[in-house]
């Protein structure tokens, strides 16, 4: 892994998180972008050469906001930057990691990303992801 | 804050998660170390500029152990690297931030910590360090 990309974090109102995260990082959000197929809206902050990346669920039955009822507000996934998520993906899964998919997906910021099954990750959710040339 | 230094990871059993994270990193260890006034093994990996710090309770009472039984294991704290520790300490109570010492600590890997309050950081434990000069 070349670095941590980004740390996501699980918000119920992303503006009052946006507002918490200016003053703690003392720096504002970049960008905010809608992931449709995620069912979020997302706002990234930089921190250095990572990113912290806030989580809002669309809809009350959208993954994160199910996660917040059972869990809280909180850290949600770790992204690791990768040069070949492909090659990555076929190298975890032979060590016993479980992929969420067996294709890379489009993901927020221009990435290609990939989930581990946190079962299969001591407890954690962790993403892959590779910048992408399109 | 310059970069996140590291993310606290909590484990049951350091050395079954030294294997499953050096698979996971493609990298092993580069450093074990107990930190008594925690109560804590840790065990770190880099991965670029950031690291992962694995942390295993000495005793079945720790603030480690506690974390696991409560929430099972997984992501325990963000840590950022900052330049002046007591600068930002006072920024961030002035901001509304509750930190959990008044003063710098000691901590694992040379460096001066101190943590935010998870209730008042979004539900997130966050630690800022400073490299250690002595």
């Amino acid at each position: 892994m070349q670095k941590i990309e980004h740390i996501g974090i699980a918000v119920k109102d992303i503006e009052a998180s946006e507002q918490l995260y200016t003053l703690l990082l003392g720096t504002p959000p970049y960008k905010r972008e809608v992931v449709e197929s995620e069912g979020v809206i997302t706002s990234f902050f930089r921190a250095g050469p990572n990113k912290i990346e806030l989580l809002q669920s669309v809809s009350p039955e959208g993954v994160i906001a199910r996660y917040i009822e059972k869990k809280g507000e909180g850290i949600h996934h770790i992204a690791y930057a990768v040069t070949d998520i492909k090659s990555e993906m076929t190298r975890l899964k032979e060590e016993g990691f479980r992929l969420l998919s067996e294709e890379p997906k489009k993901g927020a910021d221009n990435k290609l990303i990939c989930f581990l099954h946190p079962k299969t990750a001591g407890g954690v959710l962790v993403e892959l992801c590779q910048e992408r040339e399109d």
